[in-house]
Order: C-alpha cells, then sequence, then structure tokens
C-alpha cells in the first residue's frame, strides 16, 4: 500500500506546542450536530452553514499563475486563511490539492536548462511553446515536498497543524486499504489536523494529458482530482464539498457562448436536461463535466457540493456562510418557474399583448377591476393572512394600515383601473411627429412599449394591480416582485391578474417573482428585462441601480426637498406651506427636508411663527451653519445640509437672497421637488428657471410633486434621472418611440445623385396623436 | 548600534544553492541604466518601468486582517510574488515592512489568556474591544521572527534569496551606522538578495500609539515607518518608492467626505494647496499626512514615489507597468486645466447659458457660423498638420478623406451651424403639457437643457462644431473629446467656438479635453456631467459604457441591421435597396448585416439577380445555416448570425414567411434599423409593428437611419436604447423636462380637508409649443 503520512511537527520554538493545542479553545467554539446525525445533504444553501466536516478541493487551475511561471502563492495563501477559520471555528477540514506538478515545474524548468548543452536546448523547444518537456510525474515528486512545506508554514501561522496524505488510485478502489485511509484520516481530524490529499504522482500510472485546461504543456489529469475527491467526500461522510476551480461554477452552455448562464444551483433530475445541449458540443461545459459526475456522485450519497472560482476573494468563507457563489448542487428540485424562464415568458407575451388592438387590451383590464369587485371576499381572506401576521410580528400603525385592503380599497382600486382601461384604447401607436422626408416616403415617429418592466414594491398590496394595469394598458410585459409581508394578497391578486389575461395573451406575460434573490438574478437579464422600477426606501433603490448590469433603473435616489420663503411673503401662507411641506406625511420622498429663510426673517413674527408651528408639530430643528452663528443656545448643529430625514426633522437656515438659495438647493439638494414662497414674480421665475429639480413650485408645497396630484393618473414613481422620465412618473415613463418610414424604394444613392431632394415636411398630427393607419394596425 | 542582519540560508535540500544563484540567469534579464546615471525622478508614470531599484513599503494596515484576526496571508503572498517577480526580471527590489505587531498579537493574545486567572481575564477586558492590552513593542519582538520566516519561505518560492535587517531611529540619524547600514543594503542588492527592513521595536523608545488608524487597541506608529522608508528610499538612491496603505491614494479631502476625489497624481506645488481643507480637519487627509510628506521629502532628493493600495491586486506590478494606481508623485505640473475643474466649469457655465434668451444663444452659434468663414484659412492652415501627420503615417482612403477640411465643407458647415441657431430660438422652455390642477394652480412640462453633455468623436473635425452649435442651442454645458489624429484642428475649432461663446458667458461652457486618459475620469464625476454620447465604433462605446460609473450613456452597441425581402416583391426593387443598404457605405451602422430572403425566391431570377448584384460589387457572401443546407458548394457558413462585419461582407440566409423574419431579427439584431421589402401591405403593417428596433422601414433603404436624412438637422449619434431617445438623436435627445407649477398657497391637506378638489382639466398648447410666460422668461 503506498500511502505515505508525514504528520508535520512544529519546528520554530515560538509555535510550541501548547499554543496550537490550546488554539481551537481560545477561539469561539460553534458545536455541530454529530456527523452521524446529518446524513441527509443540504438542500438550501443557508443549511451549509451547519456543515461540520468539509472538504475543499483545490485544481491546479487555481494555484498556478495564468502566466503559466509558477505558483500562484496569493491565491494559494489566501485559501490557507480561509480554511484555517473555518478550522478554528471548530470545523474538521480536509483539503485535496493538485498543484504539485506545477509547482515542480517552477523548479526542474530552470534546472534542465542549466543541465542541458545549448543544442539540446534549441531542439528541446516544441514549435508552440517554446518550453522543454517535462514529464509531469517528475515534476509532481519534485513539487510534493516543496508545496507541502509550504502549506505547513502557512498553516501554522493560524495555529493549524496539517498532515500530508499521498494517494494513488488503488487506495481509494481496494477495500481494506481504503479502510486504512478512513481510520488514519479519522484519527488526524480528531486530533484537529487537516489532512492534506494529493494523488501520489510518482507510483501513479501515468494520465493522457487532458487537451482541454488551460495548463499548457504539462497536465495533469483534472478528471481524477475530482473523482478522488468525490470518493473521498463519501468516504469521510463530510458535510460539504467545494471544488474549487478557475471558472464562475457550472454553466448552461460553454461559458462565452451565446447565450449561456452559470447556474447558481444545479439540481442533477432537472439541469440534466437543460445541460446537455452545452455537453453535445466540442468544449463541452467548459472542461466541467468531470465536476458535475463527481458532484452529483458525491450529492446522491449525501455530501452536499459547490463548485466555485478559486480566484474568486473569500470564496469557501462565503459558500459556508450560504452566499451566492458558484454552483451549488442539491436534490431539491427548484419551487416553481426559473427567474430566467419567467423573465423569457414575459418577454414572449409582451410581444403578443402589443399586437392586439387597444380595446383588447383595455378589456383584459376591465376584466381585472371587475374581478377585483367579484373575488373581494377571497381577496379580504388572503389578505388577512398577512394583516394577522403582521400583528403576530408586533407591527402596527401604518405599516399595517398600508397593508390592510377592505372594500372600500377595492372600490377604489377597481375605480382606478376602469379609469387606465380607458386611456388603454390611445396609449400605443400615437403617432408624436410626421415628416414627408421626400416623394411618396413618409416617417413616422410614434410610441411603442418598452418591451419588459420589472416592478419592485413594498408593503402596500394594492400596487399589484395597479402595476399590472399600467404594464397591460402599455403592452409592456411585467415581473413583479412585492414585499414578503404581502406575500399571501400578493399570491391571489397576481392570481386574478393572470386570469384576466389568459383569454387574449399566455397568463405569464405578467409573472410575479417570490424570492428576494431572485432579483439579483433577474437584474443580470438585460436580454429579457428592459426597464427597472423600484418603489420604496432609498436604500432600496440605490441597492437596485448597483446591481443592475446594463438595464437602466428608474428611480430617486434620495427626497432632500426645500422650501425657500423669500423677503416678501403672505406670512400666513408661508406658515401653511411649510406645515404641509413637512409636517402632511414626513416619511413621504416630497416632504420638504431643509428650510431656507431669507436673512430678513430673522428675528421676525414670521420667524417665531414658524418657529412656534414646527415646535407644535414636533419637529426637531438642526441648524445651518449661518443659523448656528446667529443664535447662542440656538438647535443643535445639522451634521449636513444634503440629508433626507424621513421624519418630523429638519433643517434649518439662513439665505442672503434668492441667488444664494438657488446655489444652496443646486449644491446640496436632490433634484426631487423644490418650492419657493415669494409674493416677488420675478424672484419666483428667477427660482423656477435655475433650481435643477425635476419639480420647481411657486406658492405650493412640495407634497404636490405626486402622480396623481399631478393628473397623470396611476404613478408609476418618481424619477430624479435626467433622461427618459424626470418627476412623477405616470404611463408615458413606460413608453418609448420607434421610428417609421414608408418608401416606394428609394435609396440614399438616389438623393446623392441628385434624382431625388429632400423634403422634410413636418406634417400635422390630429390632436390626440392618433393616426388612421395606426388606428387599423392596433 | 543596533543593526541586525541575518540572510537567510536555503533550507531545504531541493532548494541548494545552484538552483537560487542560476535564477535570474534563467530569467528574462532586463538591463536598466546604472542608478547613477537616473538620480532624476521620473515626470511620468510611464518612466517607472525603467525603474531599477523598487523600494516597496508595506503597512501593517495591509498586512493585518480586517477582523483584527492576525495576518492577511493572502496579501503578504501576494506582494511577495509581485516583488519575487520584479527582482526576477533584474530589478533591486528592496521591503519596509511593518506587520511584526499584528503577528506577535496574534500570538501573544492567545499565549496571554492561557497564563490569566479568570480574574485577571475579566478585569483586564477594557470597556470597548474587550481584548486584553499587550504591549505592543513585546508583540513586535514575538512576531519579528515568525514574520521573517514567512518572507523568507514565501520568497524562497520563487528562487529569491532575503535578508532581514532590524534598525532603530539612530541608525539612520548618526552618520557612521547609516553609512554601514548603506553598505550592508549595498553588498545585500549586489548578492541579488532582497533587504527586508523593519524597526526594531524592542529596543526602540515607545511610540504615541495614533488614535486614527483602523488598527484597534494595538498600535504601531505608522507615520515613523513611513519616514523610515523615505530616508532609505534617499539613502539607497532608488529610483522607485512605493507606499502601499489601506486606501486608494492621496484624496483632495477625508476620503468618505462629500465631493472628495482620488488624486491620481500629486504635484507638491499645486496640490499642497487643493489638498489644505482636508488636513485642517480632525481626520486629516485620513491619516495621509505622514505619507504626504515623506513621499514629498524624498521626490525632492530625485526619488519617484506611488503611494497605493496594498489590498488591491497587483498594485505593485501594475504601479512599475505604469498603470494609474493610486497617487503618483511628480515635480511636473500638469498641463492645462485639471479635467474635473473643466467639468465643474461647464456646470457653472452650463446655468449662465441656460438663463439667456433663445436669441441670445442664437446669437452664439451665428458668430460662430460667421467665424468658420472669416477663419477659414486659419482652419485650414491647422487642419493642414493633422492631414500631414496623417499622410507621413501612411494613412490614406476615406480615413484621411474624413480629416481633410476645405473651403467647400466649411461652408457647408458654416451653413449648417445658422440653421441650428434658426432652431435655438424654441428649444428651450417649450410647454408640452398644461394642465389646471385646480383652482389658481396651472402645471406645466417645459423642455429643459439635461445640464452638461460629454460627446466624445473620432476623426471628423467639423463635429466639433457642430455638436458645440447643438449644445449651445439647447442650452448644455459641453465637454469635448476629439481624436487625435485630428488634434490641430479642433484645437483651432475650439478656439473658435470659444470665441464665440466669450461675450455672452464664460468660455469654459464649452471645454475641449486633450488626453485620451481623462476621460475615464471624466466618467466618474457625476456630480458635473449628466449624459455622455460617445460617436465612434461600436468597441468605443461599449468601454464607455462599462466605464461610465452612474452617468447615462447614449450610443448604439452595435449595427446588425437587416432586410428581409417578402414573397411579393418588386425584383428591380429589391436588388435597389439589397444594393444601397450593403454597398452606399458599407461602414456605417446603418449599413445591412444580413439578408433575409423569403424561401420561395431560391433559385429564382430574382435570387440571381441579387446574387450576381453583390459579386460585382466585391461582396463577400457567409451563408446561414438554411442556405447552407441547401446549396452543396454554396459560400462558407457564417460563424454567427449575429455579427456586424462593417465592410464588404454580409450574411445570407432564407426564412420561411414574415413572421421567421420577424422573429430572426428579433434575436440576432441590434435593434438598430431593419427594413422589408414586399408589395404585402399586410405583411409590411406586421413586420413594422412586431420587429423591435429604433428604425423600421418598408421599402426603403436601411441608410436612412440618420439623423440629416429624419430631418432633425444636425444629429448628435444614433441610440438603440429604450429609454430617452431611440434610432438617430436630434436635439431633442439634449433636452429633458421639468415640471412647473404655479400656485398661491395650496396645501395637500387643503384637498384632504375637502376645501379644495382637483380639476386636472389638460389645457391647450399652441402649435409649436411656445408659452408666452416662459417666452417672457427666456
Amino acid at each position: 500500500m503506498s500511502l505515505t503520512m508525514m504528520a508535520s511537527v512544529p519546528a520554530r520554538s515560538m509555535l510550541h506546542s501548547p499554543l496550537w493545542r490550546m488554539s481551537t479553545a481560545a477561539m469561539p467554539v460553534k458545536y455541530f450536530s454529530s456527523t452521524a446525525s446529518c446524513r441527509k445533504e443540504a438542500s438550501l444553501r443557508s443549511d451549509l452553514k451547519d456543515a461540520k466536516r468539509v472538504l475543499v478541493k483545490v485544481g491546479s487551475a487555481v494555484l498556478t499563475r495564468e502566466d503559466q511561471c509558477g505558483m500562484a502563492l496569493g491565491r494559494l495563501a489566501s485559501i490557507v486563511e480561509q480554511v484555517s477559520v473555518l478550522q478554528n471555528e471548530g470545523r474538521q477540514m480536509i483539503m485535496v490539492s493538485s498543484g504539485a506538478v506545477a509547482f515542480g515545474l517552477q523548479k526542474l524548468r530552470q534546472e534542465i536548462i542549466m543541465s542541458m548543452s545549448m543544442r539540446q536546448t534549441l531542439s528541446s523547444r516544441d514549435e508552440k511553446g517554446g518550453r522543454p518537456f517535462i514529464e509531469p510525474r517528475a515534476c509532481g515528486a519534485v513539487g510534493q515536498s516543496g508545496l507541502m512545506s509550504l502549506y505547513e508554514a502557512m498553516f501554522m501561522q493560524y495555529g493549524v497543524r496539517t498532515a500530508q496524505v499521498l494517494i494513488t488510485k488503488p487506495d481509494v478502489q481496494n477495500e481494506e486499504s481504503r479502510k486504512n485511509l478512513r481510520s488514519t484520516l479519522n484519527e488526524l481530524l480528531r486530533l484537529n489536523i487537516i489532512p492534506i490529499l494529493n494523488g501520489n504522482d510518482a507510483v501513479e500510472p501515468p494520465d493522457e494529458p487532458d487537451k482541454d485546461t488551460d495548463m499548457g504543456e504539462i497536465l495533469t489529469s483534472v478528471k481524477d482530482n475530482d473523482s478522488l475527491a468525490s470518493r473521498l467526500a463519501v468516504e469521510m461522510e463530510v458535510d460539504l464539498m467545494i471544488l474549487m476551480t478557475n471558472v464562475n461554477g457550472i454553466y448552461t452552455q460553454p461559458p462565452g457562448a451565446e447565450g449561456t448562464r452559470l447556474l447558481s444551483t444545479y439540481t442533477p433530475s432537472v439541469d440534466n436536461k437543460n445541460v446537455v445541449f452545452g455537453r453535445k458540443s466540442k468544449v463541452g461545459m467548459g472542461g466541467m463535466e468531470s465536476k458535475v459526475h463527481s458532484a452529483t456522485w458525491a450529492l446522491d450519497r449525501g455530501v452536499s457540493c459547490v463548485v466555485c472560482n478559486g480566484l474568486e476573494e473569500n470564496a469557501i468563507i462565503n459558500i459556508v456562510a450560504g452566499k451566492k457563489i458558484g454552483t451549488f448542487f442539491t436534490h431539491m428540485e427548484p419551487t416553481g418557474t426559473p427567474v430566467e424562464i419567467q423573465a423569457m415568458q414575459a418577454r414572449e407575451g409582451s410581444r403578443i399583448l402589443q399586437s392586439l388592438s387597444g380595446g383588447q387590451r383595455a378589456a383584459i383590464i376591465k376584466k381585472l377591476s371587475d374581478l377585483l369587485l367579484q373575488r373581494k371576499a377571497d381577496i379580504i381572506a388572503a389578505n388577512k393572512l398577512d394583516v394577522d401576521n403582521a400583528h403576530e410580528q408586533g407591527y402596527a400603525g401604518p405599516m399595517v394600515d398600508r397593508l390592510v385592503l377592505d372594500e372600500v380599497k377595492l372600490g377604489t382600486l377597481s375605480d382606478g383601473l376602469k379609469q387606465i382601461a380607458e386611456s388603454a384604447q390611445h396609449t400605443l401607436g400615437r403617432v408624436l411627429k410626421k415628416t414627408l422626408i421626400a416623394d411618396a416616403m413618409e416617417l413616422r415617429l410614434v410610441t411603442v412599449p418598452i418591451g419588459v418592466l420589472m416592478v419592485i414594491f413594498e408593503s402596500r398590496p394594492d400596487a399589484l394591480p395597479q402595476v399590472a394595469a399600467l404594464a397591460i394598458s402599455s403592452g409592456n410585459g411585467l415581473l413583479l416582485k412585492g414585499g414578503k409581508e404581502a406575500s399571501h394578497s400578493n399570491k391571489f391578486l397576481h392570481h386574478l391578474v393572470q386570469e384576466a389575461l389568459e383569454p387574449y395573451v399566455p397568463k405569464e406575460t405578467v409573472g410575479l417573482v417570490s424570492r428576494k434573490e431572485d432579483i439579483q438574478d433577474l437584474l443580470q437579464l438585460s436580454q429579457y428585462i428592459d426597464l427597472v422600477i423600484p418603489r420604496g426606501s432609498s436604500e432600496l433603490i440605490a441597492r437596485i441601480q448597483q446591481q443592475s448590469k446594463g438595464i437602466p433603473v428608474i428611480g430617486h435616489s434620495e427626497g432632500v426637498c426645500h422650501v425657500y420663503v423669500d423677503k416678501n411673503v403672505n406670512p400666513e401662507m408661508a406658515i401653511r406651506i411649510v406645515r404641509d411641506s413637512k409636517c402632511d406625511y414626513p416619511a413621504a420622498c416630497n416632504s420638504m427636508e431643509t428650510l431656507l429663510l431669507h436673512r430678513s426673517h430673522f428675528r421676525t413674527p414670521l420667524f417665531d411663527g414658524i418657529y412656534d408651528m414646527l415646535k407644535k408639530e414636533n419637529v426637531k430643528i438642526h441648524a445651518g451653519p449661518r443659523l448656528s452663528s446667529l443664535v447662542k443656545f440656538g438647535p443643535a448643529p445639522a451634521t449636513s445640509m444634503r440629508k433626507e430625514y424621513s421624519g418630523l426633522q429638519m433643517a434649518l437656515e439662513f439665505v442672503d437672497d434668492v441667488e444664494e438659495a438657488i446655489v444652496h438647493i443646486n449644491k446640496y439638494g436632490s433634484s426631487h421637488t423644490d418650492a419657493i414662497v415669494t409674493d416677488d414674480s420675478e424672484a419666483a421665475e428667477r427660482f423656477l428657471q435655475m433650481v435643477d429639480s425635476a419639480c420647481v413650485f411657486h406658492n405650493g408645497s412640495t407634497r404636490f410633486a405626486d402622480g396623481y396630484r399631478f393628473g397623470l393618473g396611476a404613478e408609476v414613481g418618481i424619477s430624479t434621472a435626467k433622461i427618459h422620465a424626470r418627476g412623477p412618473v405616470g404611463i408615458e415613463g413606460l413608453l418609448t418611440t420607434k421610428w417609421i418610414l414608408h418608401g416606394n424604394g428609394q435609396t440614399v444613392n438616389d438623393f446623392a445623385d441628385g434624382n431625388m431632394k429632400y423634403l422634410h415636411k413636418q406634417l400635422s398630427i390630429d390632436s390626440n396623436g392618433s393616426d388612421s393607419e395606426m388606428e387599423a394596425m392596433n
């Protein structure tokens, strides 16, 4: 039997044994269920945190530098660091490490060049790489000791002891030696020693070099170390096996191919078929077959597996923490449709939806409006589950109010939908511009749907039918993600939306996404989703904007709104507008955060009036720098003049005049909504022109910045972006345009030749932009 | 004298001396100029590649894990890896390493807990961290040996030998011992050994713990190791000193503060003042003063310095390669205005520009139009420099044609500008929507400028005045970046633009950016720039889209345009449209890349006619899968059906009918421009509606997709995005909107109370959207 074992002995005097023996005791130790009782693999990534015994297999590609000049020491050390952390948490870590060949190659290549004559050196170069060939097994033998001493020295830094175990195929095939191996490894684990296993290349029969890997001229059979790892994992009853390689996980097709997609989870019974296409091709799944086979084989025997990229920082720690790294193998079939399929179905549905007539789209919305009344008992029953749940969790007040659906709310909702249905008749195909380019050549700019929208909303379940109606009216496919707190209500309301859709278009045209973690996946699918609209906190919106890969996001980052009270004002009006802007609904994004007062108001009855009113309304005031310098015992200074308090707090500051107010707002505001209160129309016009915000108001409360109050019907959201839609976004924000040209065979060459002449005559469009030809089309 | 030196001796038998002694010989060696001849520091980052002697100082923060549980082994190893690579290239590397304290703390913390009684353990915990305090110098003493043996083991993997040198302040202060130190280090460098220096903490007088760093309760004085490094660098006449820390470099203000900015270069005479603001505050420059002082001190003595983040991958290698990592200290004052200032000036200028009347903006453009004629001799002279340059570099043909400015071109250009001036009168303040919200409460949606645009264009210098005129007309500030090949022409034309601007607004309202590397910096400045419009190759546009941090980019990723020839067609028309779409200007984004033919045309005279015409025009055909299966000896198969050939090549494929053509185009197209040739109006309408592209044409060449041909006047670019502007973008694409509300003191509460009622009455707007009130405003 060729099982070789060398337990490392701490070499430096400072690393004396009491220290390492005590090391786990000094660290926080978590206790896991015994190995015997958790022989069932984890079905969810979140279960991985309970893995007691973890095997990490590191492929050669991870430990070799991209330039193939030796070891990637940085990565190796990072893996050691992570494995040590987990070991010191009280887990039992096992490593299967490739890399000895690369390690030995690095040494031997220099050695051999030195020992060859110049003629040999020249003749030994192959045509491609220009490097001498060195027998892989020799490299492995040379590299093994160096790699192990490196592992040993690194692990020692964390007070972790290691043992080298070299094995060959017969060791795992032969039952007797497998038993020996198992008891050896168990003893090592019991002693808190990490066994590091590798194939004993020196005595192993040679492998066929694997042409598909990136390893250049010297190759180990990656395949074998994968199956070695999974056999060991099963034999040692580990809870989690991590296979580290140089791609991010298992893809549906070879990485880089069109439409290929990283699988975050791999369910053998399902993905087996999904991935088949990739397997047929030459490149296969990017050399991933052996990993899939090994991982599936281990999974079937109760070992959880993750295939991940060893080049990714902190991959091991993050996998054990349950984060979405690499591909997680599980037997649990995904519940519901995978999000990518949902997105694809919404795209397909949207194409059919936009080919319907305006009347047909209106009919769908009317049906939904009716269903809201017909099924109100069922809706309210589903809603009750959410409300009860909220009460159980101790929620109360406005949060629960927003959650509740009652007859009155459903009535209003149903009425609102009827209005949207009405507008659906003329939303699409509106002609915005009509130009006679040349004789018999007419160009029209018409409204068309954007495509597929993803709308993310919180708590209020009545948003679901509203948003669905807006999307249907504008011919867009839709993916909805509601808050968890309203899941029962949302599920039932979505069911009604689909019931209304089904007679005309596939019901999947409007999809409901149930899991929060799906959002991030959806934000990568720019081929299916055209626009994302998050409704909710500015944190939510900022997060979505960050995560989106190439899909535009409409939303407002913050709502730092101002009211400026100019010199000449009606004091009573100023107080009323300030009160309404701040106190009507302080949590709203259009509520005032900073009040700017003209300096002439300092210590006037108006100032006192505003101050008293704010005090009475329990508004806490933060002083701007100017105010702070004016009053000795005034309010505490504001930490920043750009702050969204979102509650009964606000900043108060003085400015010299309207010009300074404009500069202040453009500097500290968030371009949402800002108002001036003044009797001076010149100052007002200056303010309205120069303040660079989506909404600018004269003598009106900032709270009017709202789709309904603006008369836009239902509001999709409020945008502070400079392009597309700005301010409250109604249905117009869900539309884009398309240029349609009708000719009779013209070419640009006809015009260059002078045979034809550009006319560019603007043709008139009738008042509501409808166009007989387009109407016929819809 | 307390200078301690221990040269490391290779310990493992395999690392026998011949190997390491030969190691540099076996690697490619670059020879650098001798140290004596390059005592002048590098003025440009690109000079750093010639640095022969490099000192790398690694701060404790780099080597300590964020959770403060010991060493960040991964980072340490990565630094060793990089230093080894540079050493093996033939450079002389010197390291100054902190981290011994952290290293020792890791060991001692466990040790001390073990040796304390429970009572001691409890009482020794401080209020915050809950960890026992350990004397930093004791930690340093314990850590030193461990850290060195780790360095030694790691460097040995690359055949690099190291020597430990411990020094105290007196060693560098005292001239005698400094001389000894220098000769020792020089001898080590001569022997190809990397000296690793550290303060000898055990004998050094204690430092005041520095409260500003993140190191928790145990602190070394980072300051001292910085000045130690710079003293050594000067003493040893190194060419480059790299100070590694845990922030990205020197910031204008404390990192995280509003408006703070990383300085890519630091010129003491200039930035000295710029950074002053940060220095005043408590946090200082994020603990960066000592680094700035040390680096400036060394710079003044001929040592190039870079301060960088040690947590960034490959920082050392990239710095030596001249990449823009961290802050580079140089005496060379930046030429021209820093781009951030340019962007700020464009923002300020834009505010004034939009407050001008339409007539004033028109006057600027008319003046520019006149200047193009008045100064034509100068323009042509400047242009000649560029043209001659292009000829010298062997360019010819279309590239040079696009570059040339002659009297005819300038005449056309001047005329075009007059048209833009005309339109400038009515561009801004146009009322798009007018709503009576309630009594005495009117809401208007008006056109306003976007703000500041950045336009990146290639070769054609006539684009500069055109784009400038469009920006001025729409009240936008502008930053222009032209191609290097037209730099003389662009510079002069920009000068004319500024001459035209100056009577009305600051001339910096339109800025010219000269260096390519500035683009990336500008793409981070979302506070100053609102929209980026790259004009040029799809690679350029894709790169810009990737680099932009939060600034929207208008552009088309690709132009994969299709012509579909339906069943019932006029053969002559089909051939003409196909020829024009492909051959008129094959490099344009609106030229056809794929021709789809209805299957009924297979082996018909029409098919032969198209085939012969393409052959005559020298168009190379790539066969789609269907065509490949139909003909045995046909054209070679296309590698992909989504390919922009941008030349006299194209794909040819058969489809069953219009439905299949639509599916094909939506799948493989780039949503740019697609045309159908058919006599069947039903098929045409189906195609126009269902093809999801910015431009869809019936019986017209795809080449018509162009701002000028569409009658939009000058074109800013073509967009394939779904939001904002789609297709050819004229001046409309440079505008956004603003909601303006005039009230007389209303609050939303008035409506909630029932005192007021929403009317939401749409008011009519006169035909060209002008509005008396707004006109008065402008």
